[in-house]
């Protein structure tokens, strides 16, 4: 058989083998592109490869492939406050002219008056007591409905950006690639699960029965006939510290055998995590990018890391910079 | 074409128009068959087509195709007590030798005794006593190999079966039914759930992190290096009544479209489901066989069933006779 240079056959036979060529070394998608190269990804990709790999040593069936992230600092920002208590403080505000007893009480006055210093004085105990009062009251759908109002109008000072744009790209990606391994992915935050539940779904992709969060006591009333459930000024469980592993096993009943957090509030439950038998994978993502986000850890209000610093190396669990370990922090405005 | 009757060839047109006419009339397979057929089979079923029908009126998403089910009295007996307290009774008797105090102190006393009349009169704080002191002390590793060991080997009193043996294949069948078409199944327990986590998964093929139960608060401990959860004697959340539409909507955080219960204790789950807008399907199974199981309901210690035996009507849910509508009740012994 001959063929002319210019045939289409000829174009044709180039064409299959140059495809071969391209095939015989292909590269799969790489799953994490917001990763740069690096020991962290490597670490990620190589546990993921091990606990999959049917017959391999290190397998875990589907059903234990439970994978558990921190919210806050996690997977998205918690800078200059936690999320969730610039809702609250904005709430406290909006809520003031019918609770005057606030103007002279504290913590409400220093909320008032956005005096952070005598807020950050005021330490948990005082931080809980204004998200109580300023979630109470309301049904968990009314609830829900002014937490959705705030978010799709609330700016975060520095960014200018919804808050709902601050999730951390490659973490984002993390969830998916997880998922696409057969991981069950929850969330384990130190913020309220009904703050969280309106949002994060369609943020992360974690249907609304596999987050886990603090909460208030709720109560069962009929009004009208119609059944509801009134948010009470009261904390039902603090799922922060060792309050995480008592949430995750509450609410899976299994160990997870991977584990996401940034702070101190999530040691234990990198610790129950990684200290059971088998391959385990713990992280801790290193807030060390003041440019493209906050740099802190040690000496921080919100997102305190100290003794997760000092224990990742010996424990085994992987220090993810933000600066060097990921392209970008943000997606790109919408 | 001539075929003689006795050749190959003619069986062969034979089998195929056999076969033509049997699939004209071809049934599905009964996805029930423990089921006799009835108006409640019949509700169960179209209930069931209609959320499933794409383009239906009635159509419900997957994901929201959420099915609650109570356990004592709905999945297996709870006659002549829960099968949780005839552990703790075992468990209070065993430990009793450590614990001399108990000798002359109630509900201790009786539970010793066995003097079931004084036990009655102790009432729901009594018997939570008698659990949360039976079952404390125990990490939840440990309690789980206790309730494991007893399982093995306790035998129902009047059936002298593994209690394990006596859930209703009923309700087995109606769970997997669920499940075949796309339902998320959930057991909503007013028993504990570390309890229930022993035995659940694989007598009803519902995994750990979808049951919902009540709990005793758990501390985190690190013994030797290695994390254990302990049980604490004090209750964290009472399942039961009004606490189950809040440990629903804590644990799921959707609002089920079914409910499955067959005491007051599960009206208020009942009522939570079937009062919001769409297609809901609310069922109350009704213990009236004395020969195959026990009849009670109005009077009753242990599932008492009142107020839904009243209002069920009304509320247009569907009362399951387990005389008439249970083909069989258990599944044959092993």
């Amino acid at each position: 058989m001959s063929i002319d240079s210019s045939s289409p056959a000829r174009w044709f036979v180039a064409a299959v083998l140059a495809f071969a060529a391209l095939a015989a070394h292909a590269q799969p998608a790489d799953p994490l592109p917001s990763w740069n190269a690096g020991t962290s990804k490597a670490r990620i990709v190589a546990f993921v490869q091990a606990v999959t790999e049917p017959g391999g040593k290190d397998f875990v069936a589907p059903a234990d492939r439970i994978a558990v992230f921190d919210n806050d600092g996690t997977l998205w920002s918690e800078q200059p406050m936690y999320f969730q208590l610039a809702f609250a403080l904005d709430r406290v505000r909006a809520l003031a002219p019918k609770r005057p007893e606030w103007k002279t009480k504290q913590p409400f006055k220093a909320a008032i008056e956005g005096d952070m210093k005598t807020l950050a004085a005021a330490g948990e105990r005082g931080l809980l007591e204004l998200v109580a009062a300023s979630h109470a009251g309301l049904t968990t759908d009314e609830f829900a409905a002014v937490v959705k109002d705030w978010l799709a109008t609330a700016r975060h000072p520095k960014l200018e950006r919804p808050y709902t744009e601050l999730t951390f790209a490659p973490m984002v990606e993390l969830l998916a690639y997880l998922r696409a391994n057969g991981f069950q992915t929850w969330i384990v935050s130190g913020g309220g699960i009904e703050f969280m539940r309106v949002f994060a779904e369609q943020a992360y992709g974690v249907p609304p029965q596999q987050m886990i969060g603090s909460s208030l006591d709720l109560k069962y009333e009929v009004r009208n006939g119609k059944p509801v459930l009134v948010q009470q000024p009261k904390a039902a469980f603090i799922d922060d510290k060792a309050g995480k592993p008592v949430g995750i096993h509450k609410a899976i009943g299994k160990r997870p055998i991977a584990a996401f957090g940034n702070s101190d509030g999530d040691f234990q439950m990198l610790e129950w995590t990684t200290s059971a038998p088998g391959a385990r994978l713990g992280v801790i993502v290193h807030h060390d990018d003041a440019e493209r986000e906050y740099a802190y850890d040690r000496k921080s209000p919100f997102g305190k890391l100290d003794r997760g610093l000092d224990e990742a190396g010996p424990r085994g669990w992987t220090r993810v910079s933000m600066k060097n370990d990921w392209k970008q922090v943000y997606a790109p405005a919408r």
